[in-house]
């Protein structure tokens, strides 16, 4: 791209919000450059040009470039090869609390390419997790980075913090990326510092918001879309019911991409939101293997449903186990009681004693049938 | 019915085990007079005839009914004004695990018509349930019968007991009905004794079995088709991977009935079942009231999404939220400076203050506007 598309993104990056309905019609209509020419020129685009005109002779993106540059971030737009290609469904999938747009660009500290996102899962919850939701959110994250797909979260304490843990454990390149509701320079929470440098070293921080931008509340509401928008599942793990995780469902929904859930107890706060999303038709998944169903290609990861340990008498044939069951503890019976008490015929009881004598499951003395030692547990 | 066909069906049901597709097949087809003289002629019926002959002078149904009688226990078959029809479906719902077919009758110790369960709930679980099953198993129980819908389970421990007795605790006439694997004179588990005497004096407990039969394993596998079919919508609250309610549930989904799970904690061995049901498509319920929504007529029992409680900001504009949090704590700021950092035009945000000091949330001193106490939390 031009370097004038460049600076004009950045610029409108500072001068508005992120995903602004307004903006990002205006871009996607006449491009960056011209609006931001618009905005300079006191053009007339509505009430836009009254809120920014203030702001226009405090920002230098050049400067801005320059500045990020020397701190190690890059800005990423449109047109560039690293380009995250499944964030330009935003611009057609509606506004939904007054929001709507592909970014402007993206910031990135780290050196993931973020063209590498693309098979990418979102694991995100609650701030407010439990023992339980985090265990979970490690291991579904886990799986996703050991099978290569990347994983994106915030920077948040809790869940996220968990899934970004839990793809750094795995025994796989680093790519886990956290999308922040911030600049990328900053440091939200400051109890974090060490996870956000470790991502930047390795991996990528990224955020639509300029460098130095504080982390405002709306400003995780946008946030949560590049989530949703870069990931082609989300999964929530844990959330409550204010949760700003089933935002970033929704915008999942809003794209027609899965939202997957993970049950909780419904006695637990921490997982009343994602149990509410499972009743609206969220998909069901238990663990890392059923996430990754939802993943690959079809077929290409299956999982086989849960199944208790293999008994013995699971190779028997319905009338031998019955048998088997009639066959008292003890003194042991006869045929002719064992078949009153299995309901079968004496022919057919004869065989089934015969095929579980093979099988050491019962023993003939004389005339009787008693169970082998341990043959019924 | 004629006291004939009463006579053959108490007949053929110490003849044969329940569910015996060949037994429900010729019944259906011939009636059970017939199928019963049938035997009793020693007429070809295939292996049946074989099996039975052995057991056919050891029977006496009249003798069985008249005993049944001064134990208080009734016979109850299709045809009498108290059959409950929702049975009846068994006889079109196909073979699973060998088993098919309506009961022949059910054995009854208790006063409630068995007619009154036509719109029951179907509460089940497991034997190894948790306390966090069993509270909820209490909860719905006690909701449906707050409701007037009554409750079916089996007389297990765990959820079984704890769906009885949330039901029992209700505010309502005792409509709450064990289903067993043996006959209803027999009391298992033994330590039930108590339960099943209450149920019996002021509900029912009810069985496919003759009087004196005993709980074989695979008449626990029959004895769910009953609960199943008794039942509009089965719950599934806490079940293992091996758990007897899964076969429930089953036989739900064969009679295209509701089949519902309450979501549960994912590394819960007790939940593992319930959650592969979800999984499958079964409904999520996370209590009572979301039960009731599949019992009653369309639209007689809603339930509201859950919502976290109402806070002072959620009346306000987005703009004003917004403008909110870049006020700043402490020293307060201009509103050019809270422009700039709310990303609004300095219009709006003088309009936003004003509202905001209406509500009492900022406060002017002089050219600064600052936080009044609270008003962000």
């Amino acid at each position: 791209m031009s370097d004038e598309e460049r600076l004009a993104r950045a610029a409108l990056g500072r001068l508005t919000e992120p995903a602004d309905p307004r903006v990002s019609g205006l871009v996607a209509d006449l491009g960056a450059t011209a609006v931001y020419r618009h905005l300079q020129s006191q053009s007339d685009l509505g009430e836009l040009t009254d809120e920014v005109s203030s702001r226009l002779q405090g920002i230098n993106p050049e400067r801005d470039l320059e500045l990020a540059a020397r701190l190690g971030i890059r800005f990423v737009i449109p047109g560039d090869p690293e380009w995250p290609h499944q964030l330009d469904v935003l611009d057609g999938c509606g506004v939904w609390q007054g929001m709507a747009g592909a970014p402007l660009g993206l910031w990135v500290r780290g050196p993931l390419p973020l063209n590498e996102l693309q098979s990418s899962v979102a694991v995100v919850g609650s701030r407010s997790s439990t023992t339980y939701g985090g265990e979970v959110a490690f291991g579904i994250a886990l799986a996703a980075a050991e099978a290569g797909y990347p994983v994106v979260s915030g920077a948040a304490i809790g869940i996220d913090y968990e899934a970004h843990r839990g793809a750094l454990s795995a025994d796989a390149p680093d790519r886990t990326v956290a999308v922040l509701a911030c600049g990328v320079d900053r440091v939200y929470p400051a109890a974090h510092r060490n996870l956000l440098n470790l991502l930047a070293q390795r991996s990528a921080v990224i955020s639509e918001l300029p460098p130095g931008c504080a982390p405002m509340k709306w400003r995780f509401l946008s946030r949560n879309r590049i989530i949703a928008a870069l990931s082609q599942v989300t999964v929530v793990v844990e959330a409550a019911i204010r949760s700003g995780a089933l935002s970033t469902a929704h915008w999942a929904q809003l794209m027609s991409r899965p939202v997957l859930g993970v049950p909780g107890p419904v006695t637990s706060a921490s997982s009343e939101g994602v149990n509410q999303l499972l009743r609206q038709g969220a998909g069901v998944v238990t663990g890392g293997a059923e996430v990754l169903e939802h993943l690959g290609r079809a077929g290409e990861h299956t999982t086989e449903d849960p199944r208790g340990p293999a008994l013995p008498r699971d190779s028997l044939s319905r009338g031998e186990a019955r048998v088997l069951e009639a066959v008292p503890v003890g003194r042991g019976a006869s045929p002719e009681t064992i078949a009153r008490a299995a309901g079968l015929g004496l022919t057919e009881v004869r065989r089934c004693l015969q095929r579980l004598d093979e099988l050491g499951m019962v023993i003939q003395r004389e005339h009787r049938w008693l169970l082998a030692p341990g043959s019924r547990t």
